[in-house]
């Protein structure tokens, strides 16, 4: 039985250290940690619980720690960890004994979730930023192609005339839902923990109520061991990403498809395209692709979450530790897609003519035909079963409903009169639906009003999340 | 090559009657699709579409279709597809050409949709309820042992000593949160797509907003296609059964805990718990155990729902008939997941002795000596460091903290003096932990008071829910 | 605090009862439950720890019990929990204490899981049967089109010209791998718990081989604590299925596609399409839609089964009842699904001009162009440069390789010849595509042959799985 | 609407090249694209397509750039975009036009999937060793544990006596069929697409077989189409690793509880626990809590590599170049937790009087107590009744069994005899449970025989992946 031994446990301590540390996951949140640090220590030394000159030495201190990170110098090393040890032993390091006073009253579990939650409210605000871009340049393109037509689809086969501004604005409706969900995380996220101390409070004078505010979270979490174990911030965020990420999948495989040789409704600009290296011919969507792909990845996310947090007893257990890096992989991947989305949109170029060329191939006007039989009095269920059989008629004859002649029309129903030529018209198809929400252009221009409002009010909103730092860039 | 030919075409029919229905499924929405009809009909005479007698007709040959469903008096037919063409088939075939007028201007796409966010709206409050009922519960036991006092843990090792009513709190907290997403689904649900057709809008003069108001919507989905394709309030829906059933998966994992030999904190009772069929002497916590099994199941279905609708075009596609087997899964289980919760939280026995016994056996008053010495001016890091030997010196003699003696505890610092007594108290521990949040009595009761008050405005909320009828019940 | 009381204890008992109760999941199981005791019984019989006597009257018993449960008169009553002690139940009912010996040496923990295992095997030949079938049918369509040419694709861009049955043997092979991934899990299914009693075995002199036997198992497991709680065969199970739904989402998702207007490469026979109930014109791919969709629920149903057996300790816990309903559903899922594909596919009708006529607008030839450059010594990279200017210059002009002249290719290279017109012809690109594995037509040929001999041999080794019954019917 | 132009398009070349590389992650499979273009360039030159001294050169400037990325010079750079390019770049500046002839009859879609296959072959390799590590300090610590008897356990209730060894045999017996799903994986992933091409095979005349034997493959895939778009292999692979974590999850799960001062049935090694910040007398199983946890994240790949997949047509899509992230990552966390685990279980120290004590605690010998009367005739369905009367009598004495009399016996049932104190004794019944499987020492020896015997072959069997190189060092 000594396999085992032999190769093992002359590493297992470079393993353990290896496996056990979150420092490269959580010394992204360098900003949230220190500025953490920063607002305690103020805080232990307004409640007299540390000297005033312990405190400067700190708030320098740390300061100093900032400033070597920023600039490369500091040193990370895995045996610190985490970022949280990382950075306060470089400080006591630095300043020695006043650095050892930091921790009073405090504990890493509450310290780890103030620096998570301040993360999480910055990334949230980038993806809500994100999320307006993309807005933008999806209303962009409505406005620049407010008169083009193209078939409108329900099981992929042609259903009825819509403008292609109506369909871009459905994807604009999905994105100010998700900014919701990304606001709603915010909120989730915005509760001060620090203070909980390990999981019971402590016996320290501390105000809670001062480090939240010099944090900026707009209230403080009400029960200790609920303050170090929650962690439905970042299942509010993941989720949240998680169906943006859907929405961006949809709109991708149209764009896919849109620039199929099939389709050729768009084509996508040279910069959100690239070629093979074996098909001299190929111009690929790979950018659309990779983003429908990168969906899967989000969803991932939220179950490694969702799983990681199942039955755990209270308060903190180290499996929490796993929690940082699906949000930040979530959030990271949803803000480069709705970056790398926007792009795609804004700079595609649509083709009109190619749109209508489809439309009129299809019988898309056969609902207002019905639709037509069902006004003069015909109960709709009739109507229907009359334009089945015009339609027959014309797949067997290999032409359209328009190509019909009005006799043809009346052999079916002496309901049918000169005016069925105007229901046969794509474009007065598409005007006459001027229902709420309908795809006239009269309502698509009111939706177009909204959505612009909307826009206005969110893009303002999500300010002042930049100021906490990136989610940490990709490395090669 | 007959290999395939030979069997199949002979009941090719029979299968894909039974694999494209959906009535199995949706049979359950009947309350939601006849009150969707009436109030289409009712809107489509209004605005003068169909005639005053075709409406009232309309009208009362839906409520006799409901009235034969509820009576278990309809034979429903899976040759029907769905409860929309079950019902509508009825109508037709009690009213005639009137009934065949319903379905003017709508399409299933609209209708199925409708009935949708119907449903959703009722489960979230029936929901909403039900976590309000399962909160009672927990401040009912909180209430009834306010002075009992357990181990804290994090890691599963003891830490500090804390109010078991504190630790209840705890999940009163994540409760009042789950409260919060399920009332924000409901919300997201409160949507009227009714009139958007097939996916946009109709030629017809109807009014949206009519229908929507009869329905109890509080707003119209202001575009055509997003209406039709929209699920976002589903995966809202089963995000927010999911997350709850993480928190019971939580408590219930504790109640397991609890429940053991070795821990031996409570006794469920015999309501809640059940024996072997081979080892006479068992009683075991089943009902804890299955509800933290369900998790798996209901994040199952928030897997399904994502992942179904992953990189769909717009607008419908028949993907979309798999939403609410998913739904209507996750929110029967949160339910009873829920009622069960509270039932046997409300009816379990707690066991204060042996509690007390447990906490007193490990070393909860080690962070207490350590800020003993950090108050009297030795850095935190260094007194920690000296109560790491005293444990150590605890542990080779077998012995608590309590048993040293003075001079043990000045043998590794001369800071220590006679008031370390009071430090080594476990109650006088939990009372000193008055910060905001902390575990201290006074704390607990203002947290208490304060869950009181929020559980009152959140009952009082989230009424009239049931009126749309059950989730379905388990047959057998 | 008596929300919760008022409206909760008087339907407790009720509650809990339908909670606890597998009965709705597990009588789906009863041919295994009482094919179980049976062999149970005889053992018992044999090592004399009854009499030959009573297990006579127990096996008539049980054979009274099943053709009552078949005959539809078998009163199923959830107070009876699980099929377990229905079965036994009314056992004893009928035959009195002989019945009672029944449950000797045995516990519901191995009873449970032995009909699990033997069900999972059945499940498993019925999937391995509809596996063989939906590869007979693509075959069968692969032989009759065996000169169709198609754009081939990647990125979705037409990339180089394919056969339309080399196409359809890549689904075979993913097929294939399915079909073993079926088996590895009915081998895994295939091994007896039975005799390990609660967890520890028993002090009756079982012969847990004679068992294993009687009930077609290969092997029996060899812990008893391990044959209790193990349930990865139930994960192979649904795995195997969740990856056979991803290759069955991707034959649906290009089955819509062909059929849209802009494809227009087949058409599907109407009893695999459905119209519409307000568009007249409509004929909608719903059965590939379904399939594509139903991907989503059997990978849902993976997860739960895997979240639900995360961190369960040994050895039964009751969060193992929530095994069945994932591997029922997911199971019944795929089965219709297979069935549904590969009716969809055997009667679909296949468009060759309409595939021709799209391969031929595209730049298909390029790589073979380049390819031409390259053999006459022209590193490929720069071969690869050349022929993207010549597309570039056919685009410009708005036409195809093939309409260039030999000058237009001697601007950009003298090492073209008369003989790149050879280079440009589809077929016989296709054709000089002879390396193993290639889509030239005598490579098809042979993939063809080993196909059809692996399926004559993978389905001559699926039978007998039919006797243990069906995966539960839909209802209605 | 300039909202997007504003700050977007100035940096749209770095975001795109940054989201579209896949190099960050592929790097890791240099090993791999070396090995795989050094074999195509033998061959071509084998077949006569390219000349021996551009092979030569080939041959020797690819293994400069292999020790270039090894010694750390090699400047990746993320405009490469990947691996190959980076590789090829590499190669073509160093050695001119020869390098620039080594992509001749080959593709990226090919090149790509071979180097992953080669990948995922070596990853399995490993991790089936670190398999066997972990099932050698599983057995070791049996083995030296032979006699210690703990109480087993149903729904974490005490349920009957068994063999510490054969509660770790249990863990054995999980892991040896982890064995046996990760051989499947790495089986799956042995088989060479090199020659596919792009899609559709190629022109030159490749000898497809001489690759894959160079490159150690054991077959050549048959289906071009299938050979670039399958990547089965990889969720095999990390569909193994997700069931391994399960496990580990399991295992896990128990060292946190028995390291608990309730149950206190082990102490982990200071080597594999950790101390806290604030609390001196902590010493948490930290590691144990870790593997828990990153069972989420395994899982959570395993849905993003199943949702990534969802309905990609044929063949190549770029979305698959999200394939490896999830594979390295799932394959990298199980082989660290193996060896972690590993460690844990060989240096933990077993505390056998601890576990008798909480054996002595409960009713363990009920059961046998009821067989006891079954044997002497009395239907098992009644003797359970009258242990039930007999525990509820010791429940309320606060006593045990054994405390009762004889006459307490026989009140109960005049079965009872002197010898019933036989049937009370723990290792008694331990001994008695003979039946195979079961936990009497004598059968557990037979299972320690076993394992060790299939330990040994399947060690012999995972040797030589190690030559691939390593998955990626965690970098800090």
């Amino acid at each position: 039985m000594a396999l085992w031994s032999g190769r093992f446990t002359q590493d297992v301590g470079e393993l353990t250290q290896r496996f056990g540390a979150s420092l490269p996951v959580d010394r992204a949140l360098y900003v949230q940690d220190i500025a953490g640090s920063k607002a305690h220590a103020a805080m232990l030394a307004a409640q007299g619980i540390i000297l005033p000159h312990d405190n400067e030495a700190i708030q320098s201190g740390l300061d100093d720690v900032r400033a070597s990170i920023e600039s490369g110098e500091f040193a990370f090393d895995v045996n610190d960890e985490d970022i949280h040890m990382a950075v306060e032993g470089a400080l006591i390091r630095s300043i020695g004994d006043a650095g050892a006073r930091l921790h009073t009253g405090r504990s890493r579990n509450d310290q780890a979730v103030t620096d998570t939650r301040l993360f999480a409210k910055a990334r949230c605000a980038a993806l809500m930023q994100a999320n307006c871009d993309l807005r933008a340049a999806l209303m962009s393109q409505a406005d620049a192609n407010k008169d083009v037509l193209m078939p409108g689809y329900t099981h992929m086969q042609h259903a009825q005339p819509v403008l292609f501004a109506h369909h871009l604005l459905a994807y604009v409706a999905m994105l100010e839902r998700d900014y919701g969900r990304l606001k709603a995380a915010r909120t989730a996220a915005d509760a001060s923990p620090l203070g909980a101390a390990a999981l019971a409070g402590t016996t320290y004078p501390l105000d809670r109520f001062q480090t939240a505010e010099a944090l900026g979270f707009s209230r403080v979490i009400g029960n200790s061991l609920d303050a170090v174990s929650d962690r439905d911030f970042l299942l509010d965020l993941v989720y949240a990403c998680s169906v943006s990420c859907l929405h961006l999948s949809r709109l991708c495989e149209e764009l896919v498809l849109w620039s199929t040789a099939e389709f050729d409704f768009i084509e996508l600009s040279d910069a959100f395209s690239t070629g093979s290296s074996i098909m001299p011919q190929k111009k690929n969507p790979d950018f659309a692709e990779l983003i429908r792909g990168k969906t899967g990845r989000v969803v991932g996310d939220l179950v490694a979450l969702l799983m990681t947090l199942k039955a755990l007893p209270l308060a903190y257990n180290k499996d929490l530790q796993e929690d940082k890096r699906a949000a930040i992989d979530a959030a990271k991947t949803l803000e480069d897609c709705c970056r790398c989305a926007a792009g795609m949109v804004a700079t595609m170029t649509v083709k009109p003519a190619s749109m209508l060329a489809q439309a009129e191939k299809g019988h898309l006007a056969a609902t207002d035909v019905a639709d037509y039989l069902a006004k003069k009095g015909m109960p709709f269920r009739q109507a229907h079963a009359v334009v089945g059989h015009l339609v027959l008629l014309c797949e067997r004859r290999g032409c359209g409903l328009g190509d019909l002649s009005l006799a043809d029309f009346q052999a079916e129903s002496d309901l049918f009169d000169a005016d069925i030529a105007d229901a046969l018209d794509l474009r007065a198809i598409v005007e006459a639906r001027t229902t709420y929400g309908g795809t006239a252009s009269v309502r698509v221009a009111e939706q177009m009003d909204a959505a612009r409002a909307r826009l206005e009010t969110d893009a303002a909103a999500c300010g002042a999340g930049g100021s906490c730092g990136p989610a940490g860039p990709y490395s090669c």
